[in-house]
């Protein structure tokens, strides 16, 4: 089906919609700050909580008409996809539970979709939400947002010009500290509860963000995986600590790392590839810096933009080298894809070449990792066909 | 004399114009990001550029309505100041020989003024932008942009604090290699040229940085200065790598570096302060950490956002910590404390406690610290007061 | 059994003798140096191999008298034993096929033995060699040398002193890229070669001083591991990469992987222990610094013998914090451990207080772990108890 | 005159004695295991205090014989220089203003000096001194152990093949906090008493590693310098700061700061050198990397030993990359070409080619650099023809 969206042959910047977001939300923020930074979008409407007054104070803060500010993101989808200028793209950014069943009702009314990751809270609402992105003329954007590293995209694409060889290993991890004690507060709230995050604590939290990285840039499919999960706070639902062997598809292994409960480890997403050549080593706490090791040659330290950085990467950079660019430009630059592909499905066109976002698909591997990492840790962390 | 601007009551994003920032420019385009990140302001006006079709092109690509392009800031200014819902601010970003009579007259017309450092190409343009400055109701907002770094607000404060002790030594330096060799394009050229840099080359671009860096976390005076400038490239018309001793009214002393033939360096603009009871140091190529030496103690990181710091750099985060900010947030944040006075104004008010930019007397420092260094440099490096 | 050694009555260097580490050896000269370091020992004889015209040659080059270079080291141990002024310790630096047989001479004669790891090639050998030390009455020193690194000693310190808290998570790496192609020299052939080497590549000539360090700081035993390895480089016989989970007896949890096959990495042992209460992290390329990450507060960077070092480890530095000590003083800190226990047992003593050296059984648990980790790949990592 | 110092046709290790470095003190025991490390040298003698009993037991502990032990240097070196197999070479490891009547003593007898620096504790004690040593057919050796880093030798190397192209800045500094406050030690006591440590406080005591070290790198001869000296702490007599300017013969320019006041810094020595063609940047807290930074190209981390290192540094490791060495390992580099170069004088020989060590001219401009910081301090930072 022919990618366009909803449109009504209007210019200027993309009119975007938000569902969740609301007052001490914090992705939501991260993502208007990301959609307004290269000047592509605007946003014009939101169901930013479903309480009514929440909705509406929120809604006022951010400068939104009062006719655009909805409680309830069905009668959005229906009203926006009605009226002239309405929203051609909403950005879903509610707890994991409430993605699918708010992405299918724009979707279906050919509403360009941006998500949050995970894609859903479990496997069944993710293969739903699959199909229904398949079924819709809207595109569907999932927001792993460190594949939009400028190093990211230059990695990927030096392992896939083969400048690493063979890939043997893939070593990643994504570490944080804070959850090591029990936290009381709106984001660790429903990130422990099972009925909204789903049945992962970390690794659907963070775990997910870890393997997707691992292949974006490796381009590897895992063929199996044996995971070890733990809780080591008393009381915590679901994980918060998640070891992990993977056996990829051309005979790589890997290991993935992710856990809350590490104290002095912030934001810690570390991926390490290497191949019969060569290896790349990456840490997103200083994402402006990329290491490259060919086997029996010195180290070489790539910075974005600088030299050594190549086209993959620089297409996404703002400023020149040393001034760094960090998290909030890395999301945007997922916006900024999901803006070339919109702008050019406005006129019936395909995304221009080298546009590059993580997709519906990719959100269905992220939540079958999470599947798969559950069923391997209560069968005592055994291997686990993946997919 | 209140500052005020103009008022016309109206509420909303602040609108602004730009003067300078066409096509190709480089900081232009830093400045609008900076002005959109966190939705303050709206750019709705522009002399981008001095030549007309330029300046029409440059600014349908940035959206601007016909009637607010200019090719003439003293037209643009003129009729801004006259129209309903006419620029409340404008954006200085052009070479700095222009910024005087550009800012003279935004600021006899009520217009704030954010302008690019250093803040003029010379001492005598300084001090009648000063009395400008002065003499109108309209704000001045420098954007030494380094000072918008959380951490940078945290080292001042905690240097204010006694956190160091009596301060001793500023070391700081500002280093790029991007004038290595002879370079044609249009950065370079401007900036290596006299007549529209100023007589100084490193000095004026980056030394006025590290000057102002080291000023506005030591919160000390110069009292004089030795300066040994250099142009190593053949024939370069101004410095291209400055040596600096400095003195300061406490006692303590320092040296500045400020080079742009040092290969291997993009934008290394480091600082270190040390007093008698402990230091701190500081890098902006990695503007997410502060590493704090209390004397006899093991050295501590304190991380932006993060555990150690404080609430004069809490304020202008946006992530939490680990989820790295960089130039353009550090920029923004520029942006975000002249919004805050911008707003305050509107209502006749004074800037909301702890709000904190540098001003057109900052600027003037800059400019005398750049002639000091001449005048020293011609003289071989002898004393010369400050100021 | 009293630890007495033969005794007799001599004062002065402690009078050594060396198995292996001949011309071309590695870890013989490595040896050598350790225990020159300090002044505590001498060399007096060897057999540095067993080809009898290249042990003279090595021995004439290390001026050992004629009379005391031997190519059997059994004829050796008996000689030394009868004369006069014989050897009253000796160093076994052989492949490690060899550590059973040679150690089992010396230690039924009385004369102490420091050995090179991994204890023995196989887990029959490493249970008769604890026999035989037990029933002798030398000592037994394993040359684990990462352990006589200053702050490892000071994070096991800490960590027993409860400043993490209840430990959770190990996460331990050694990394290495000198065999991520064939190579044929010295080094590479015998440890490829299981008749030699053992049943494990990587795992034993690595993995083994990974797994001893975890257990050294946490102090933590493993309760059962599941290992995955590999042999990426064909034709290769042993693994050279190896992905380990493991369970400790407490419920914490833990990661080891292994490699010789990762490029740009040349010597990374790494080790990070996080407890309900804190963080360490450390590596040994830069050996004199060790995080420390006490949950919500700033990290602090401890360096060897500067501020927040401990006694721990402050008693086996020799120059001040700043002036690294490296890989050599970590290994001659074993030395001088084993040095001070020989001394007290020239007098019939035990070793002084805090006197600490990796021992027979710390060898016959790395023994175990190779064969547990061989296991449990050939069983698809299944869960293996261990010990 | 050749060199061949005392000749009594002996081999095996050279018989060394040594004047100072008696109980606590600090660069004598350095010394010794420098001497020690690679088996090359044999304590044999020494003058280790002045104070009879001081000396006795001093000598005792080290376990020299009673008729070696002495505490007056002039009837050591008058004896040793009588009695069969009597030292061939000396340490002098006093304070600074012994170096010169110590040395003159065992160079007229033929004995080769190996001494600590800085050479002497004045101008015209360092003149005669030169003498001395140009009279002697004994070497002379200065420990300036820093050029004894691998690495620093193949940074030499590297910018004597040009690959740096012209040299245009040096920027050094050595820099610690242990003086921040008054002190009382054995070490801070002679230091900071200019009747003993001369005129020059950090400057003498570790400006003048630096400015050896930027010397030996670069190649590069200092034409003249401005110097800005400080002491900061109440009642300190000697410099514990210093700024310097620097103008090299060739037209580059450099600074260098020394200080013992800076807290957080334990032995910072850092260099960064420039061309016009790349750079390199070395720190000795981790001597085993050294950064390149070729114009234009990725920055390569070459590590010791490891790939891109080159003969000039590998002959003078030990073991392999990622195997730290540090500071006592490069300070026996400096016992190690100084044996390679007596042992060739035993037999009338040039030493090896390749053997390099700073000698008594290098410490002839070591105190020519103090004196001329301090002249030029004492006329407000006025330059000063070096030399």
């Amino acid at each position: 089906m022919a990618i366009t969206g909803r449109n009504d042959g209007t210019a200027g910047p993309i009119r975007l919609g938000m569902v969740g977001g609301g007052k001490d939300a914090f992705i939501g923020a991260v993502h208007r700050i990301a959609a307004r930074l290269d000047g592509k979008f605007e946003l014009v409407a939101g169901a930013l909580s479903s309480t009514p007054e929440r909705a509406l104070e929120s809604g006022r803060a951010l400068g939104l008409a009062e006719d655009r500010i909805y409680s309830d993101f069905t009668e959005m989808a229906k009203r926006e996809a009605r009226i002239r200028n309405g929203i051609e793209a909403v950005a879903i950014v509610t707890p994991n539970h409430v993605h699918y069943a708010a992405a299918r009702e724009f979707l279906k009314r050919g509403i360009h979709v941006i998500c949050d990751k995970p894609l859903t809270s479990n496997l069944a609402d993710a293969r739903k939400l699959v199909k229904a992105a398949e079924n819709s003329d809207a595109l569907f954007i999932l927001t792993h947002n460190y594949t939009g590293y400028p190093l990211m995209r230059q990695a990927r694409e030096m392992v896939a010009a083969g400048d690493l060889g063979e890939i043997r290993l893939v070593q990643v991890e994504y570490v944080q500290d804070w959850l090591t004690e029990h936290v009381e507060n709106k984001q660790a709230e429903w990130r422990t509860d099972p009925a909204r995050s789903g049945a992962g604590g970390a690794t659907g939290d963070i775990g997910t963000h870890a393997f997707n990285l691992a292949r974006f840039v490796s381009g590897l499919k895992v063929e199996s995986l044996a995971a070890d999960l733990q809780s080591f706070v008393p009381g915590r639902q679901v994980d918060d600590n998640g070891h992990v062997l993977l056996r990829y598809e051309n005979g790589a292994r890997g290991m993935l790392w992710c856990s809350q409960v590490a104290p002095g480890n912030e934001n810690g997403l570390r991926l390490r590839i290497y191949g019969s050549k060569g290896g790349l080593e990456w840490g997103q706490e200083n994402p402006n810096e990329l290491w490259f090791t060919p086997f029996g040659e010195p180290k070489r330290l790539i910075t974005r933009g600088g030299a050594g950085a190549s086209e993959a990467g620089n297409r996404l950079t703002r400023v020149p080298p040393g001034h760094p660019e960090g998290y909030l430009e890395g999301f945007a630059n997922v916006y900024s894809e999901a803006a070339a592909a919109i702008e050019a499905a406005r006129a019936g066109q395909p995304a221009p070449a080298g546009t590059l976002y993580p997709t519906v698909q990719d959100g269905l591997e992220g939540v079958q990792f999470v599947d798969a990492c559950v069923r391997s840790s209560s069968r005592n962390a055994a291997w686990v066909k993946f997919g």
